[in-house]
């Protein structure tokens, strides 16, 4: 199957933390970060992330500096995300909500007045399949903004092909706090995913690394 | 109270994971890191360690290249070190456990036999109580070596001074897997504990940060 190019972004803390153990919207990134993600997102054709994202940042996923607006992709198996999400109500790009077969269809119903549903995969979204059909529909550079569980469906199904982390100058700590990459994870080591670090370079307080994921 | 210069000297995936969620003890780091922490080690007057990591990973904790014998510590409440662990027979620096008052006596007496007993705290070790008498004892300069409990615990009271880390390039994923700092971890930005970027640099496949924490 086809599929874009596809990019993770994310920031994290100096211990690997994407938010606190209460998944507290915490601003990692330094304002030159921020101009950043922007150009990232403005050079992507679509910026997707997980419903978890949708619900506990609900991020509006616009371009603020630059032109252009990506389509806004919501991976959302039941089709959970609210119909008054910063994602579907902020004026930025289209959006598409991806859903699975199980979604309930009163839900589904609801965001399709509003947004555009993609349907891939049974109980859980087949991401391999909604990939192909985004290329299919001409996105051919993909931005992922997390969170963590989508990475790793991502990351484990070697889908993504770049991975830039902003490291923040800070600890959040927490057993239970997401990390970059979560999910079940890897258990031996040929099985973890292998990069190579392209760039990394000091930005604000923290530095940004860009790897690219092995074949 | 008084304490040594305590740095903590860590290996983590690009994803801030120090193993994978079965905690197989895999090789994060490369030749040249190796030499590098050798070299941490023996400027160190003693080096530091949680059961977790004893029981986990059974470390000797040596020093491979360079001189001198830094004195072992282990942070270890219920006094639960095997009498055969690396860390007590492998020729080296001298062996403290370190224990709580509800440590089985019997265990404490057979540890005694081979090693030097700290007692510091009732249910838990108390970690300032504890870095104060190594501190008595001549140790100025403590390095610890995880793991991610024993980590938050020190970060957590404020009781650590220098962060290295060396981020490899790969991905481990998991949300059981152990990250760099665990623990219950901060909620709010207010409370997380601030760094600064010292220095980082390229080093194998990977780079290292050494991070000074901010006052």
């Amino acid at each position: 199957m086809k599929r874009p190019f596809v990019f993770i972004n994310a920031a994290m803390s100096a211990d690997g933390k994407i938010s606190t153990y209460e998944r507290r919207q915490i601003r990692i990134s330094s304002d030159a970060d921020i101009r950043r993600v922007d150009e990232l997102r403005a050079g992507a054709d679509a910026i997707m992330v997980g419903i978890g994202t949708v619900l506990a940042d609900n991020p509006g996923l616009t371009v603020k500096f630059g032109n252009g607006n990506p389509i806004r992709i919501v991976v959302d198996s039941m089709a959970r995300t609210p119909v008054d999400a910063e994602v579907i109500t902020r004026k930025g790009g289209s959006t598409i909500i991806a859903v699975s077969k199980s979604a309930p269809n009163k839900r589904v119903n609801a965001l399709r007045e509003r947004v555009d549903i993609i349907v891939a995969g049974d109980e859980r979204i087949s991401l391999p399949e909604l990939l192909n059909e985004l290329k299919s529909k001409g996105i051919n550079r993909l931005m992922v903004e997390g969170g963590a569980t989508l990475n790793w469906g991502l990351i484990s199904k070697g889908l993504v092909d770049e991975i830039y982390v902003y490291i923040g100058n800070m600890i959040f700590g927490g057993k239970e706090a997401p990390t970059l990459v979560d999910g079940e994870g890897f258990c031996e080591l040929k099985d973890t995913v292998k990069l190579e670090l392209k760039d990394f370079c000091r930005l604000g307080d923290g530095f940004v690394v860009r790897w690219e994921v092995k074949r």
